[in-house]
């Protein structure tokens, strides 16, 4: 750490999105610190990838922080509620998918909030994305403004103008081979990173969760080899 | 529970404020979802007044929830930043104090919309109050408005229409001794509830915070006896 750098504050899952918005940030030269969110996820091989990316990024801080989405529920992420797979273009559907998480990235945000505060800077950036996968309502350009706007009415240091809270979203407009593209011209090695909703125990993706169909669409029209592995037999 | 109650959420610390709240959304007939937070804040004794609260008014549900409000720090409520004590009139004081928690509200506000969706509700309740205690960002109108507006673009069933978020906030406009009169005609029983910010160990409460020195104030202006205990001697 350089007493020059800015602090920054990024929300890292250790999927595609938010690793590629990583070594976007580090490649500005934030001093950064990256939050990763353990909600009751049934995929939690994607800590282990965060884990992984924060270090590949020499970040200066990574939080694991330990959130209770499990209790209320309402999730295919966080219940029993069946992953959905082979629907073909998910990020054609119009319906919210019911891999929703009710409220996940407010409560993500908040906590980006209070680290933001204490480290003195409005500077935080999440990897949110609305054009290929529309389906989540806190994804949204609108959602994002609305949020920000609180944000300064919430905290200490931005009603005393000490802070500008400001929530980067550099990603929102980018179709999800366009976040590819960028990524691997940042030198990002997608090997790292998990994206599956659904993985077997050892990693390995499922390749028919809306998630999966949409990455491995993206690394196709980017002409760009996935590196992960995908499961080839019949589960799920 | 009878099929005919609406849901309801309410954030219940066990303190004056969230006990006369509670007492209120009980009276209008409500099944109440409780939620209380145990965020790293050294007066642990208000979690076991919320749960014997929570109790007194048969709610449906309390959930205590784990946030780490610890690691970022920046409060005399969550790390070793002397509470400040003998203020004399802290509620005449112009500067945000030093027990501002950065983000709690927000925080707190997010983990009841995952609840509030699940459930089926956009009702939810706070006992935040901007009277006699402005100091806090993060209990003003125009905050609670905007972290309303922003509720509304981030749920799945606000968005669909099944919900409407509202951030009931029916003690924000009342002088403290004003909401014990309130709490007095629905029966409250203060000996339940626990404001000190550094109560000791077994509870009693130090008489010399901020906290303290408003309750006592607005029990002596309600003409009500305050049944809690507190400390005689010269600790702190």
């Amino acid at each position: 750490m350089t007493a020059s750098r800015k602090p920054a504050v990024v929300l890292l899952s250790g999927g595609l999105d938010s690793t590629t918005l990583l070594a976007l940030v580090a490649s500005q030269g934030y001093a950064i610190t990256a939050l990763t969110f353990r909600y009751g996820q049934r995929h939690a091989h994607e800590l282990e990838c965060a884990a992984r990316v924060a270090r590949a990024y020499g970040v200066e801080r990574h939080v694991l922080i330990d959130v209770d989405l499990r209790s209320p529920g309402g999730s295919a992420l966080t219940s029993d509620i069946p992953v959905p797979k082979d629907r073909g273009f998910p990020e054609a559907a119009t319906d919210i998918p019911v891999t929703y998480v009710p409220a996940r990235n407010t409560v993500f945000l908040a906590y980006a909030l209070a680290w933001a505060e204490v480290l003195g800077t409005g500077d935080i950036f999440i990897g949110v994305n609305a054009v290929d996968y529309s389906g989540y309502p806190d994804c949204r350009p609108e959602y994002i403004m609305a949020f920000e706007r609180m944000a300064n009415l919430a905290l200490k240091a931005a009603v005393e103008g000490r802070i500008r809270v400001r929530i980067h979203t550099p990603l929102i407009e980018l179709r999800k081979h366009e976040i590819v593209e960028l990524g691997t011209s940042l030198g990002v090695d997608y090997s790292m990173t998990s994206s599956c909703y659904d993985p077997l125990p050892d990693g390995v993706a499922c390749g028919r969760c809306d998630a999966c169909q949409i990455r491995r669409r993206a690394f196709a029209l980017a002409g760009i080899a996935d590196p992960v592995r995908y499961y080839v037999g019949s589960k799920g």
